[in-house]
């Protein structure tokens, strides 16, 4: 695979990014880091009684650009663009929603590209393991920077999904509701699998190094190659077969020795370099880590301990095709806390596209979403 | 991932393989092998009326030993050892098995590693492109220069079930009786996404070197993941869940800096490092590719203009948990067959095993395969 050449990908942030520092943040690991960024963006107003917060919580390669003020009708210009803006089910003439970039993320908040404080060079592998529970902690932080002491919604998908539970167990008292998409109490050991291939792939490209690389010449194909078999878990067997079946590809293949490319090898090199261009390797292993280790019951002795916690009103939304995280698992969330004796919704979308849907089904997310994200309102009655 | 040293793959013959030669193949591509070399093995004996053969095909990575002399109780002494030898589903008593290796492979057929006529060097890349119609029809040239010139049966699993298949659609007049175990009549979308990433990973390598290494410092590293990654096809989630789920491994991880490894991925590193000890890069390319461009219809209209020529009785097995060669495409097959007016029977596996249940759900493949196997001496009357 020739290697793309490409402007440096830190520090990435948007025109809109702001950011607060920490002196130091105490990790589940027992590791510090000092001093720490999170960085954020923020639409809408905060209310003078500061109970309109929403957080949305974004997945893997995601960032904080969860809406886009310029161009709110392109839903590929902020991951939640269709669902977040004045009248949208995030409706932001009610509600102040925030969203952050994850530590250990490669999008302004600290993660491998920020300079070690010792030597100012970037952290690289030198920066710690983090969990979900450290980058929930950090966004902690960042609301009560904020003024912000309770949360009306913790909203998001797949690992953003992982973090909106989170949220509901460690602090149960600061989450009044919340909306947790595509993700369960852990990963599954299929799961793990598909992170540790692309993560081997990182590691054996020579350019990796251990993790200390320029920032314009990274481990480019090992990251793609991770990203090609992730995709595969965002996706459906039925969506492949129905965006791309058997068809060849419009470009040849670049190994032409094994003949003409299919179509849905072309995707999948297509998402790789995408994500090179935009993402930072050691940050791709960091938090696909942080993705393996969660396990909801890790600090109480079963799920439905810690499901015990939740005050949060939840509502899960499984989709029948994703096999990332199954539906299955979605729902035992919602039963669980039921079964603790909390208020728990599950909810599913019927989608061919997999995993991705929290990402793509629109009409359904809008559906689901607005009368719950609504409630908030009508549980307080009239302002 | 550390290179690990290991003894030249190549040639990788058996005490008890033999081998022909024919003067040239031509290819369904139109590219000419010359000479060509078919490895194979053989148990039991050929009858003087010689209609007691049968041929069984290896799958992807397998050989010519599907069935071992010496340690007959081992099930991994030979792939399909339970189900060959005397008082077996596959009676050597009665019947003359034959196993031959598939041509673009490594264990004695001619493949990337075989010398280039023309420098003595290995082919490499400069290997043509082989089919499934091709590796049949060279099975077909091996079986000829024994004197058989018809098969009791044909049998196989995954790309050894895209052969058996091949083989009552090409020479329906060559053939009986066929066991097609986990295939169908092409690979999905998503399969050939998977064979896709591996490639990625064995083209990444630096090693691979376009195909050109020595036979002991090949693309380790690439060939390991690409194994890795379609070992996750050859298990189920479910699977991987029970035998793995989230337990740690026992040794750490390769890769300190993300901490314990799961149990999981050590089975799937080690998985990877098998396969590098006794298999060739290139050759893995090639027959993946075979696997991909496979298509039923490909030189007949439909699916059902190529079943229509199918004499053999067939018999199908889907296995329930298999999602690279998923049961519904399996059945589709009998079902196509007996549209087509031709005699077919579809049998499922109930097993959480996934695609690799041929090679494992012993019982319930001996229990399938005994009687219809043995319905070849019962048509045929006593001898």
């Amino acid at each position: 695979m020739p290697h793309t050449e490409h402007a440096p990908i830190a520090p990435m942030l948007r025109r809109d990014t702001q950011s607060i520092m920490l002196d130091e943040l105490r990790l589940d690991s027992g590791a510090i880091i000092a001093p720490v960024t999170v960085a954020y963006e923020t639409w809408g107003r905060l209310d003078a009684t500061r109970d309109n917060v929403v957080l949305v919580c974004h997945a893997l390669t995601g960032d904080s650009h969860a809406a886009d003020l310029e161009t709110p009708d392109d839903p590929r210009a902020g991951w939640w663009n269709p669902l977040i803006g004045p009248g949208r089910a995030f409706d932001t003439d009610r509600f102040f929603v925030v969203c952050a970039n994850v530590i250990g993320g490669c999008y302004g908040s600290s993660g491998p590209t920020s300079p070690h404080p010792e030597d100012g060079r970037p952290y690289g592998m030198r920066f710690p393991l983090v969990s979900i529970g450290d980058i929930v902690r950090a966004q902690r932080f960042l609301l009560e920077r904020l003024g912000v002491l309770r949360l009306a919604l913790v909203a998001g998908g797949s690992i953003g999904g992982l973090q909106a539970l989170e949220w509901t167990v460690a602090f149960p008292d600061f989450v009044e509701r919340a909306v947790i998409l595509a993700a369960g109490a852990r990963l599954s050991a299929q799961g793990i699998a598909l992170n540790e291939i692309g993560r081997r792939a990182i590691f054996a490209d020579p350019r990796w190094n251990g993790g200390d690389y320029p920032a314009d010449r990274g481990p480019d194909d090992g990251l793609a190659i991770a990203r090609m078999a992730a995709m595969l878990s965002y996706t459906s067997a039925d969506d492949l077969a129905q965006r791309f079946g058997r068809s060849p590809a419009s470009r040849p293949t670049s190994e032409p020795s094994l003949g003409g490319a299919f179509d849905v090898e072309s995707y999948l090199q297509y998402q790789g370099l995408k994500l090179v261009r935009r993402f930072d390797a050691n940050s791709y292993l960091l938090l696909t880590r942080a993705m393996d280790c969660y396990d909801l019951a890790e600090q109480h002795a079963t799920d439905l301990e810690a499901l015990r916690r939740v005050r949060a009103q939840v509502l899960t939304i499984g989709i029948s095709s994703d096999w990332l995280f199954p539906k299955e698992q979605v729902r035992a969330i919602a039963e669980g806390i039921l079964a603790a004796g909390g208020q728990a919704l599950y909810r599913e979308i019927d989608s061919r596209l997999g995993h991705d849907a929290f990402l793509k089904e629109w009409q359904h997310l809008e559906t689901l979403l607005r009368p719950f994200v609504a409630d908030h309102f009508v549980a307080r009655g009239p302002p």
